[in-house]
């Protein structure tokens, strides 16, 4: 069986985040008006073969202390659907 | 009032995702086993000094498609809440 994980990684709140800023300014020049703040993340998309939730929720969970985020900056959530 | 908005912009399904192999191939080689498919996307959160949901929500929508995603290769989501 299949189940998806679907990991959000955002920077955390007192990191500065120039890609959400150039977004932002993008944003003004474009003339969008009323935009008090932009922050850019990262969304990763995994299918895991595995029936076991708490396994995958573990799985996962490694997998972004690992390689998928860097924890020092930024932070993580997993959200599983099967 | 501020509303937030949440854009998940993911590639369409057809079309190639290159980072996401190298992710793939990273875990692989991490040691996690039964990871069938990886895909990346990009998170955009925005606060909106709108009160407004259905003028903050076509107000986004016009963000996605004149600059946050690339339509012909992406497709985005938007989440609001307040």
């Amino acid at each position: 069986m299949i189940m998806k994980a679907r990991v959000t990684v955002t920077l955390k709140t007192d990191v500065l985040d120039p890609q959400g800023k150039a977004i932002h300014g993008a944003l003004a020049t474009l003339g969008f008006e009323g935009v008090d703040s932009v922050r850019q993340g990262k969304l990763i998309e995994l299918e895991l073969d595995e029936t076991d939730r708490d396994e995958a929720k573990r799985k996962v969970e490694a997998m972004c202390e690992k390689l998928l985020a860097n924890t020092v900056i930024e932070n993580y959530a997993i959200d599983l659907s099967n």
